[in-house]
This record gives C-alpha cells, structure tokens and sequence, in this order.
C-alpha cells in the first residue's frame, strides 16, 4: 500500500499540476475554487475539473440544476422535517430517544446527502439559501456528537441497540461514509473552518480509532464509508483515512457479517473484492463498494484491484444491465439478477443504483481515460436520473420498471410510500434515499462533463456549458458549449480563453454514433467520426468554433438473445435517450400491450415525433393461457406507434408504459406464432 | 349463514347418503372405514371416497406412496428432531424457553403436518409404525397444551411475546389449523378417541373462546384455520367451529392487519373474500384462505361465496399461473405476480402452494363436479407435487423453476438450505413446509381419484386402484383401474362388484386431449370422446371393462402473447406430463440455453424417448448486449433435441434445464432477429 500523495506534488505517473502553479480559477457565482468537486484523485489519466473550472448555464442539464435549486432541495428539507428525521437530532440532545424516533436506522444519512446537496448548490451559485440551511442542521447536528466523535441517533442510548452491535443492518458507518462526503463538499465549497466539517472530521477520526489496526476488525452492511474515507484523506492529506478505506475494503469477502437467507453475496461478503468476477448483490451496496475499490486502487496504486473492478464493470455491463444503463434486477433483494436476467416488468433499477452507477463509471474514466465510462455514465444520466424526479422536482421514482402494465393510484401527496410501487412518482418513501441522492447529483453536475489531461480537454457530456481552467503547464484556456442535446446531436464548441500553443480538445463520440457522426473544424472541414473520441489538436484562436454533429435519428435496438425476458421486441433510442410507448399517446381503446412493431421498418422522426410501423392487437381471453400454437386469435390495426423518451413517462397521470416493443415477423404475423 | 348439517341425514339439494344406509366399507389393510379422508363435505355435486374406499396399488402414484412411506415420514422426522423442532415441546415442558427454542415461530405447525401425514399413512396400510410414532409424538405434545386448551412452542412464556401479541406473523392461528387438520385426520384412521384428537379438538375450542363473538375480533396473517375448523365440524357435528371458521372468513379484508411493506394483499386482508376477483399476494396464504372459503361456503350454503372463490379461481388459471400449474411468481414475498407476469426464470410456484392449489381445486371439484378443476389439479400433481421430492424422497424443492441456467452446488446433506435455492433439491430448509405438505399429500391421495354422485361413480385421475364403494342407494359396487399413466394413456377399468341396476361410469378427458381419445365400451364398441366427460351408462357386469384411450404423443404448446417472459418460445407437453430440457441429455459443449427448437415440426416420440427438430446456438459476447438489430453473430448447429419430462429434473448431478424453448422463424432464423 503506497502512501498518499499530496495532492499538490508530482508523483511518477501522469501527473496533472506543476508544483506551485498558482489556483486562479474560481466560480464567478461563489468565489469557490477549482478544486470544489466530489471527487479529486491524487493521480490518473485525466484531472476533473470543479465547480470553479465549469458551470452549466442552460439546457437539458441546466433546467434540472434549477429545479433541484428551487424546487428538490426544499422539498426533502420540508419531508425530512415532516418524517421527523431532523427532530431525531434534537430528540437525542433533548433526551426523547429512543421514545420519539422515527425513520429506519440509517435516517441520518438522508440528512447528510441533503446537506451535500446544499453544499454543491452553494458552490455552484452562491446563493445564500442553502449555506443558510447547512448552517442550521449544523447546529442541530452537532450536539449529537459525542465526545469521541460517535454520531448516530439510532444506537447507543439506554433502550437503543448498543453501538456498532449489528454491523450487518444498522448502517453506522454507512451513515459517517455520508456525513463524511457531505463535509468534504461543504469544506471544499466553505472552507476547512466550518463546523460541519469540523463534525465529519471528528467522526472519520472515530472510525479510525475504532475500526483501526487495533480496534473492531469489521466492515459495515452497506458500503459507503470506503469512498468517503479516501476523499477526506484526498482533501486533508492525512494517511490514516487512507489507511482505513484501505482496511474496510481489504477486510470485506471474507464472511465477516453474518450469513443471511439473501446470502452474504447481498453485501458483498461473500468473496474478496479483488477475486470477483462481476458486480452481484444488493446494487447500491455493490456500487459504492466498487467506487469506493477504485478510489483506493487509485491512492494506493493498486493495479491488480482496479483491474478487477473493471473487470467486473464489463461483465456487468455486457450481462446484468438494463437498456437504460439501469442496474438491479430483484425486488426481494434490490440486488443484481443472475447473468441476463433482466425482465423490464419487474425491473428494479434503483435510482440510487443509477446514481451509484454514475459515480462509479465517472471514478473509472478519471483513472483510465476510456470513453466507454462516458458512455455508460451518459446512458444512466439521460435514462435513470433524468427519469427519476418530475419536471417539476417534488417527485421520484425509486424503482425504475422498463413496463407498466397497469395504471398505478396516484400517490397520497402527504405520506410517505412504499419503495417499489413504481407506478407514479411519489413524493416520498419510507426509504428515501433516492431523493437526496438525485439533488446531490444534480447539484454537482458540472463536474462530470470536462476534464483536463496532459495533452489538453476532454468534453465528456454535452451541456450547455462554461469551462475556464488551465492547461497542466498553468496556461490559462476556455470555451463554451453551446446544445441541444440530447434532442438534438449537434454541439457547438467556441473558444473563449487560449494560450499560445497547441492543445488537443477531445470530444467523446458516444457509442450509438455508429454511422454519420461528423467532426467540424474551425476552418470548416468535415470529416466522418467513429466512436470513441474526436480529437482537434491546434492553436486555438479565441473565437473559434469546434463543431460536433452527432446523428440522432432514431434507431432500433435489439437484445443479446439471452436476455429471454426480451425475446421477440425491439426498442427504439434516439440519440442517447431511451424511447418508449406510453398510454397517453395511443388511440382510445388501445393500451401499450396491445402494440406491434415493425423492426425491418426505420423509425421516423418528424420535428422530434417519433413513430414507427406497427399494429395494435387485442388478444382474446381464454381459461387456460397455454394452448397449440395454431390456437391463436385477435384483431390487428396497421397503424403508426408513437414513441416518447422514456425519461418523460408517468408526468401525465396514471399511465401504462413499455419499452420492450413486440415485434412482427416480416410476413406480418407475430413472432411468437406458428401457423 | 346455514346450520351444520348431520352429515347423515338428507337436507334439501343433492344428498350423497341415505338415511341409515350401513357403513361397511373398510381399508382391508388398516380397518379405516370410508370417513377416513381429509375432506368431507356434508352437501355437494359430488362425494368423495375415503381410504376405506379407495387404495392405490402400484404405478407412478403408488410407487411415489411406497417411497413416502418407507423414507419420506422417517426422513422428516429425523430431521425435525436435528433441527430441534421437536425438541421445543420437550423445552417448552422443562422450562428451557425461550432459551432452548430453536426454528421460526410456526415449527410447530410442521410437525402437526408431519402426524396428518403418518395418520393417513396409517390408515392407507395399517403400518403399526406410523401408529407409533404418533403417540410418541403425542406424548410429547401433549403436556405442552395448557389448561385453556392453549398450545404454542414460540409464545407465552416469560421471555416470549405475549399470546396473540403479533398476529399479522405470529402463525399461532396457522399452528392451531395444521393440528386440528391433523387431529381430524387421527380421528377417522384411529378414532376419536386418541390423545392426539383430544388435543387438538381442545386447541379448537379455546380458539372459539378466544376469537369467538365475545372475544378478540382479529384474523391469522397465515389462512389455515379457516378449512381446519370446518372440517372439524363436518367431523363432529359441531356448530361453533363452522361459526368460527365462517367469523374468520368474513373479518378478512378490512385492513385489521398491519399494512406492511408488501401491502396488506400479502395476507389478503386488502378486499374481503367475496368481493376479490383474482389471487394475489402470498401464494399459500391465498389458496388456504381460498380453499377455506369454499368448506365455508358449502357447508353454510353461502352460493354467492362459492362463486366469488370460482371468478379467482378463473382468473389465476387464465392469468397468473404456470404452465405447470405452479402459482407465485414473485422471489420477493412469495407471492402471485400481476397478470401475465410469469418469469420462467424466477417463477416461485413454492411446493406448498402447489399443494394448495390441489387441495383447492379438489374442493371446488366435490362442490361442482365440474372436470376443469380436476384437470388442473392433474396437472399440478404430475408438474409440482411430483416434481417436488426427489425420487428417493429424501431432498425437496421449495421453489420451482422453469428455467435454471447455471449449474447449481449440491446442498449440504445435513444442513438447511435457503428456502428459494432451487438448483438442486435439498434435504431439508430453515423454512421446511413443503416437505411434510408433499408427504400429507401423497399419504392421502388415493382420495383423490374417485368420487360418488346420484348417478353413478366418476375417476378424476388415473392410476392403478381398488375402488370398493357403494351407490346412493347402498348398492355395492367397485372396480380396478390399470394403467401406465402418465406415460401411457391406456387406462383399463374392470368391474369387481355391480348392483343389478344401471349405473354411470365418468371418466374425465382431460383438456389436453382435444384429439384421438377414445372410449372402448365394454361390448368392444370404440366411440371418440373430447375433453370433459366420457360416460358409460349401463347395468354392469362383473369383469366387464371399460377402457379409456388418450392421445399421448408430445404436443406443442403456445403461451398467451400477453405472458412476455415467454415470448418466442414454445413448450412441449406429453400427457399430462410438461416436459423440458436438461443439460446431461445434451451434446457436450451445449448448454440448454443454446437450445432452439422448430415449433411447425411435430415433436418425435419413440419408445418414450421424447424429441423435437431444433438446433444449438452459441452467441458471441459483446461488450453491450443492446445493439442495432442486423449486428447478431453465432455459430447454429441443426440437431434433434432431446427432452424429458419435467418432474424428473434435477436427478443426475448439476445441471442446467428450460421448459419454454426459443423457437426458430419458418425461414429457420431465430424469431427475434431481422436482418
């Protein structure tokens, strides 16, 4: 295990600042500097840049950042009150627990996301209305802790469970892994000084003095801590955090937590993180830990544990995920399905599963430089995180299902509902972890579309979008993009701020850019892109105009044929959305089951309409559904099926939805029959 | 709500016996008289005959009752003395609660189902061990039960919670149903006054004092009790324990359970019983509470509740139910999924409800006569009941899928399994219910063949049998049954003993048999029959034979288009027997899931040897599994598949096996491709 670098030295390896070059680039809005991000590794092919560096201004991803700002983030702050999970604060200093808590054993941590979330808004604009809120759950919080830095409402108290007493359910670490994240966020954005980070810090340092060397040798149920642990130790410099993620990762595999009828393979306990072959389990729990593994392969070095960790992202990816880059296909477990297992009915595809997804893919691009990270961490942005919250961010899906069968009962608007009833957004959950979990997601953005490397930018999402930074010899550069992604594939690029040498600006081309991508230059030349990226290496002139035009007319998608829970349908994406047929859009009279669709017959797109070939069939009832195969009977209708991105489904009252489309043999008959 | 008729006196509607007939059929073997069975209900279509009546004596059924007798009782005990289950009683007696107690808080219930099965084993054959090992465990029991009748290993006692303080889970009422089920079935093979009955009559009567009109107004989260005190009633003439069954029925469905998080149609306390249209959430919950719906509804002339259970019953048949007759498709709460979702994969279909399904359609059959309720149970009998217990009867399946694709680990031979690890059947589970439901089934099956009604004596399933019954006049009459079903439709009945006067001989056609059955009438005339009934209505002779002949060539089978999971993928079906393919019969190198079959091509059947035209497809790996339609690649070798039936799985080793079959395109390209 190799010590942790200071973050401002250079180290062998790709090293991404020059010693001593001075931090001049700050957040126009917040005055926070570069380095307010969520994730800064000490060393790897490429250098995320912060909230300081880039800001989204409008757009897709822009209005989203809005809603979160005004909308999300006071709506969880209005639920967390009402479900009394700040009051747990307040109750444990006033002496009222365990007698008026409320909420599941790891309530605090939707606190603390929250409160990440409210860093990142603050950094991003300055506004003052979240830094306001941070500062008053700080000083509901911070009496809680305990004089050795303990922290949790849920354990510890004369009636409670005693501390650290069942570190297979009751998620302590879990919830300091957020409260430590959530002060990383808050120091990066308000300095080192604030308390809220004075409490995160004193905690890490509990764990340390706990879980350390000579303390417990356990690990916590759910994975979180180790990615936090590694941030801190990214942020303060100090070894000892380290050391810990180190420890806690090292330490899982072994069967150290209890066995349980889900097996330990729901925490990841069954084999060592490094000897498996795929991500399975509990997903969210399975993805933090894999973020977690590379942040600590990435300080310590560890080759051999990064290379597994990939290697259990392409099994994963080529196996256990869903078309809308969607993990976790069990409801019983909210885990991984076995290989291929993937029904769009009962998809669980965990919002927090997307999000976790996306930080992990993020983890692995700053490591590898690979554009497939991209590409994945683009499916799951556009297809699992924009789905989740409404437009108008007041509610959520937890569970993401890929076919709604029947209408849903609109959610009471006033309690909170069950996790998987995925009908309709709800408000709120018994669990609500995923609400949080998109506001800090939203919050942070920026800081996953650009980064910087040795050779010079690299644009991995399109936004629209401010960058200003500076290349690794300390020149000052900038640009903004200007899209109407994802509806529209073309990205314009203008130079703003240019040293006098050449630099390369890469652009990702996604994978579905199979055919017609073009790259234009600032001299105007076209030339044909492939996937991967697109490279223009030149002296910039400010003013000049980089043009990517990626083809977004929509196309059909066919499953690996061992995805039988897909067999006979095909699916439509356009650009990198996910499309699908909903209720609302079809005839009176016909419902999404009834659809039929022509695959050998290209979509069309009329001014963002998307319809394809097909026929409505209404199937007749009979008492038993297994019959000779020459039994058949219903009607069909020729007609044009409508498709809408998926993302947008369940905003126009109860609804029926389907991605996996049916489709029709080339003579016309359903595929599945046999005449 | 009607009085308990004496079940020997006439009362308006179809009587079934006459007044002061004689009872002089008996069990040669163990003495039982034809009451000896465990349903008997006082008024309906048709009556059912007891172990006095009815005895199977070789072939597939009988040599499944030889192995229950001779490993399977011995097999459950043994391992519920290891699991300590029986020892509970011991504990509960010295004083060593709850220290000592070990399993859920329903073990008792298994127990209780284990001496239903060694009570109809008893009475089926007279075996002496049987006998005794019922008062052995009586013995046990016995000093258990307290003096208000109460009775329950996991309650009451210092240390304990409280006596009905957890009725959604605590399964006290559910203990109390399997043990009254038990006792009845003592009663009528040993006679009322065994120990045992005594028991459990008084367990019955404090229930009545405790849940009766004056007492708690609430309901078991687990229906048992309900069909348990009715057939208690029908037993001994009591009023009070149909009220009581009947108060059960009526209070479910409004909410007086706590709503959970798999929603209160877990237990079924979302609608009351008569205004539900379907089965839903748990499986076995569901068809007990149906089952004991229908007892109540007979016995209390309640038609607008008979009919209420038929609708569900119609609309799990066409919408929730496997091919095999399996009902629960979901890992998560072992329940039934919506409409149409029937994951092969992931079925649940768990043996006890399985079992249930038997015991209900069974209900529904004797208050009907209608033969679709025999055809499923049929159907579930050879493709779950059968399929369940390994062929020496010593391992199980809990959960039973249709489609298992990776080669599971042998379970530990003394050690529970996880209750859902289908891969391989296990000796024993940490919740074992099925394998003493399995055993009480085949102990008593030989009630389910036959049954009298005015006209004359109708066999609802086939197997080699001595009937020896007699008329509703009392006129003597009976025959054997020879047959090689189900592997050969041939079955031969030959009468043993006739009246002078003209009778009808019903044998039900099964559903599946649309084509080429046939009836040879004793003179040698030949006449086609369809499914539903083939009657035989004459003054029969002594040696005269009747001989039914069903088509058994290997069909194809279709499933509703609305069923996805199975979309582009056709089964095969022999008899009455589902049929599948499974890793060992297959070439080296090819999995079952490289399996593609030609449903336009007739499946091939010599010798028994079942096969269809097909091929071997291998697919190549991508890094996506979603990917334009034209992009598929694999390698197909045409071959011959083998396949075998599906009860037989899971015998020879590890392996891998699928019921529903991806089929090949007229073109012989696979269904789900265009190119």
């Amino acid at each position: 295990m190799r010590p942790l670098q200071d973050t401002e030295s250079t180290t062998s390896g790709p090293d991404r600042r020059v010693k001593g070059a001075p931090r001049v680039t700050a957040n126009p809005l917040s005055g926070v500097h570069e380095s307010a991000l969520p994730v800064a590794p000490s060393r790897g092919r490429l250098r995320p840049l912060g909230i300081g560096e880039v800001r989204i201004t409008g757009g897709f991803w822009g209005e989203r950042q809005r809603t979160n700002a005004a909308a999300t983030l006071e709506h969880c702050l209005r639920w967390m009150h009402h479900v009394g999970w700040i009051d747990n604060f307040r109750a444990a200093v006033e002496g009222r627990l365990p007698r008026d808590r409320r909420g599941r054993e790891f309530s605090d941590s939707d606190v603390y996301k929250l409160i990440e979330a409210m860093a990142w808004e603050h950094g991003r604009t300055g506004d003052p209305g979240p830094d306001a809120a941070i500062r008053e759950l700080t000083a509901i919080i911070a009496p809680v802790q305990e004089d050795d830095g303990y922290l949790n409402t849920a354990f510890g108290r004369p009636g409670q469970p005693g501390r650290y007493s069942d570190l297979e359910w009751g998620h302590e670490l879990y919830c300091y892994g957020h409260l430590i994240q959530a002060g990383v966020a808050r120091a990066r954005t308000a300095g080192a000084d604030d308390v809220f980070v004075t409490i995160a810090r004193r905690a890490a340092d509990h764990v340390c003095d706990v879980f350390g060397p000579d303390g417990l040798d356990g690990v916590c149920g759910h994975p979180e801590i180790e990615m936090a642990l590694v941030e801190l130790a990214r942020y303060t410099g100090e070894q000892r955090y380290l050391d810990q993620a180190v420890a806690f990762v090292e330490r899982r595999g072994h069967g150290t937590l209890a066995d349980i009828e889900f097996g330990r393979t729901y925490y990841q306990d069954d084999v060592p993180v490094r000897e498996a072959d795929v991500f399975r389990g509990h997903a969210v729990r399975a993805l933090y830990l894999a973020s977690g593994a590379v942040d600590v392969a990435v300080e310590s070095r560890d080759d051999d544990l990064l290379d597994a960790v990939v290697r259990q992202w392409e099994a994963t990816v080529a196996r256990r995920t869903y078309i809308t880059g969607g993990m976790g296909s069990q409801h019983m477990d909210e885990a991984f399905g076995d290989d291929f297992v993937l029904p769009p009915d009962r998809a669980y595809s965990e919002t927090c599963a997307g999000v976790a997804s996306v930080m992990l893919s993020w983890r692995l691009l700053l490591a590898t430089g690979e554009p497939r990270f991209a590409d994945l961490a683009e499916r799951t942005l556009y297809n699992v995180v924009a789905a989740s919250p409404a437009a108008d961010g007041r509610s959520f899906f937890y569970a993401n299902t890929l076919h709604q069968r029947r209408r849903g009962a609109v959610p009471a608007a006033d309690t909170d509902s069950p996790r998987a009833a995925s009908s309709m957004r709800a408000p709120w959950f018994a669990v609500s972890c995923c609400p949080p979990n998109v506001a800090r997601t939203l919050a942070g953005l920026a800081t996953y579309l650009v980064t910087a490397g040795p050779s010079g930018l690299q644009i991995h999402q399109y936004a629209d979008a401010v960058v200003s930074t500076h290349l690794d010899d300390g020149a000052p550069v900038g640009f903004e993009t200007t899209t109407g992604y994802p509806h529209d594939g073309v990205v314009t690029v203008r130079i703003t701020e240019a040293p006098g040498t050449p630099w390369t600006l890469s652009l990702r081309v996604p994978a579905w850019a199979t055919r017609g991508g073009v790259l234009v230059e600032p001299d105007g030349r076209r030339r044909p892109v492939e996937p991967g990226t697109a490279d223009v290496h030149r002296r910039f002139a400010v003013g000049e105009v980089v043009r990517l035009e990626l083809p977004t007319s929509p196309r059909w998608v066919a499953a690996d044929p061992r995805i039988d829970a897909v067999r006979g349908t095909a699916a439509v994406e356009r650009g990198p959305l996910v499309m699908c047929v909903e209720s609302p859009d079809l005839p009176a009279g016909h419902e999404v089951d009834d659809v039929r669709v022509d695959a050998a017959s290209a979509p069309a797109d009329a001014d963002g309409t998307v319809t394809v070939a097909g026929s409505y069939e209404q199937v007749g009832d009979a008492s038993w559904p297994y019959q000779s195969p020459a039994s058949s009977s219903g009607t069909r209708t020729p007609a044009r099926i409508p498709l809408v991105p998926y993302f947008t489904w369940a905003e126009r009252g109860p609804s029926t939805m389907r991605v996996w489309l049916p489709t029709l043999t080339p003579e016309g008959g359903p595929a599945d029959e046999h005449t």
